[in-house]
């Protein structure tokens, strides 16, 4: 492609037919609680007293004042850290590796805005050595998750250059509930509703990712990466961000983001199947439907809106679905949560996986799955391949909690 | 090196002989005002109404409140944007390719916590194509500007191990100057005086790093990279910090700062250089006081700690004095600005950078300037060497202030 098409492609973008590239581990750790519905109307009837929704016990949102970006912080450097250490942990226990083997670290947030960064107390807390390469990312919000992994590559990728192991931790954690009580201050004092605070829960997500140089005794990679695309849709700045306030991040999220996000999907998925050797072979006519997608769950209207605009199933989206039914969209978190469900069930052997941001950004990158698949199909071994990630694999999680499947109930977007 | 070894150092700190990556432009963009100590005798003067310090009739620092931190980031916006845009105006100038041949940006701020980050505004000014893969780096201040040449270092030997060109553009900006109104604020109310509001200013600065594939038609190295180093002090996150706050952000410094870093410079450079083979073989016995320093001046006392610890004298460290003289501590945009200076004068071949940040962490970089060395000194060519920063090449700067050279005054650190 030429440096000045018009989507932005170069040669630049075109990918090797082996990138040498897995993922061998996950893990996903969301909190205790979860709220439905209710729990909105719980907080409209508390608006002139003290709201909570987040966690309805929650002292910070139980106090006059919405709490502020500081306080915020100093829920994150507790909360934030310990979900993201026990997501680190189980994606570090299904890879099997020594901790001491990781190599780089890449973190995201767009929920917390201190130095060092979290991530400094995650690698300590994982006593993972001092001179770990670290890089957090910020400024991308809902396609953090993604754009980690897609920068986890390219640092592997460097290490493979060097003929060196590259064994990078990639972790996102969002503490999101807590910003309700913000919003709310918003409903009183501006009479704006905004749609933030119905979508967003809390997680944290984690993997490791291999440039599969040197030896990995005892892992069993997950997902091959085939290749990505990062791209930025023109003007849409004011549709969809994340802005920092006193009393921490206000989303800003019109109603042409469910458009603007179904229309991007197509060409973007056009380009990337286009610069993989493996996706455009002419013995591999790929469509999109040919793939399962881990799309993120921004809101039922975008995952619906891409459904009929990239002529996908619900079974190619069950995954996004699920995710999205049973808790929410976790911002950056959401991705690696979605992916990790998508593995644990049958499906397609390749995979799409597929976020929007503040920008607004489209992040994609298709992966493989590395069980030998039949009539086009994934025969997946269930708990026994998943140690490290109990949390999607079964009827229950590891909360206790029930899950459901189907169709989300009509919802605004 | 074993993994366990207590610095952290493994088989992967260690390099090649040649990793073919160079620097090939800078750009540094100051604001046009400068104030000496005599702004804070205004400030202490003015507390019980109203203070101003950093641009003295800026409005933000002139009204009855601190600015919100919401405030600062729509002031970022404008003004943080358009110096990240003149410095990386001059460092693409200086390259002398086209901005569509950019394949990444890497960018850093400790001063702003926005969605999307600044970049994709600097980005759009830029005219870049809205593909280019951007990395905003977070949660390192005023180690940001190297973290952030590392990591576009990494990433470009990622675009080396796949053949093809990386042109990265790097950007560090920092708009710290207006936190001084919110630093009163805690002293009028807490009593409680933090040195952070007597040594930060405002910068933003720039580089383009290439992995040298390819052509580049005009292109002139600056540095070429022998190597890095990353480590994070041991215990140390509550002495160097940078706290979010409804009112910005709040610099935490310890006394303990000079001596901690001081105490971590020779071990990390002796690992360093070790990792390096042109700088370990037997023919090239390396003592710190060989190579020219680009230290970040954190503060004077940073300045004269490291070269007593360290054996250096005040020539290897001048670049870094010139700055913090001229131009004070402009966290993680300082090191680039350091860099350009230093390679404006006659000096060693080879350079360390060091910087440190929150965490505490010390990143260091090995670097060699590519103009043929005479007796173990460099003849630069000046001005025609560098047309894109004619800021750092003169006795006088682009803003026509005259710069001095000398050691600083007296300076409580």
């Amino acid at each position: 492609m030429h440096p000045t098409a018009p989507n932005g492609a170069t040669a630049h973008d075109h990918f090797e037919d082996d990138l040498n590239l897995s993922i061998l581990g996950f893990g996903v750790d969301y909190p205790p609680y979860r709220h439905g519905p209710e729990a909105l109307e719980t907080l409209a009837n508390r608006i002139e007293t003290r709201a909570s929704v987040g966690y309805v016990d929650h002292p910070l949102v139980n106090q006059p004042e919405p709490p502020t970006i500081k306080q915020l912080d100093d829920n994150f450097r507790e909360e934030g850290v310990r979900l993201s250490v026990n997501a680190c942990k189980k994606a570090i226990d299904e890879w099997g590796g020594n901790p001491n083997e990781i190599t780089h670290i890449v973190s995201t947030t767009c929920t917390n805005s201190a130095n060092p960064g979290f991530d400094h107390f995650v690698r300590k807390e994982l006593g993972i050595r001092s001179g770990v390469e670290r890089v957090l990312l910020h400024g991308i919000g809902c396609s953090g998750g993604l754009a980690a992994i897609r920068t986890a590559s390219n640092l592997a990728l460097g290490s493979s250059y060097r003929k060196k192991p590259a064994r990078v931790l990639v972790v996102a954690c969002e503490i999101s509930t807590l910003l309700v009580r913000s919003e709310l201050e918003s409903v009183d004092r501006d009479q704006a509703v905004r749609i933030g605070v119905c979508l967003f829960s809390d997680c944290a997500s984690a993997c490791v990712l291999s440039n599969n140089v040197g030896n990995d005794t005892g892992s069993n990679p997950v997902f091959d990466i085939l290749g990505w695309k990062h791209e930025i849709l023109q003007d849409t700045e004011k549709d969809l961000g994340f802005d920092v306030d006193p009393m921490g991040w206000k989303v800003i999220l019109t109603t042409q983001v469910p458009a603007l996000a179904s229309a991007a999907v197509s060409p973007a998925f056009e380009e990337l199947t286009a610069s993989i050797p493996s996706l455009c072979g002419p013995d591999r006519p790929r469509k999109p439907a040919d793939f399962d997608w881990a799309l993120h769950p921004g809101g039922s209207t975008i995952i619906t809106g891409v459904q009929q605009a990239v002529g996908l199933t619900e079974a190619n989206l069950r995954a996004s679905y699920e995710i999205y039914m049973n808790y929410g969209n976790s911002s950056s978190a959401t991705i690696m949560a979605v992916m990790n469900k998508l593995r644990s069930s049958e499906g397609k052997e390749d995979v799409v996986a597929c976020a929007f941001g503040p920008g607004i950004s489209l992040e994609m990158m298709a992966l493989r799955r590395r069980k030998p698949a039949t009539n086009g199909h994934v025969e997946l071994n269930g708990h026994s391949k998943t140690k490290g990630s109990s949390l999607m694999n079964g009827s229950t999680d590891t909360n206790g909690i029930p899950e459901a499947f189907g169709l989300p109930a009509e919802e605004v977007d």
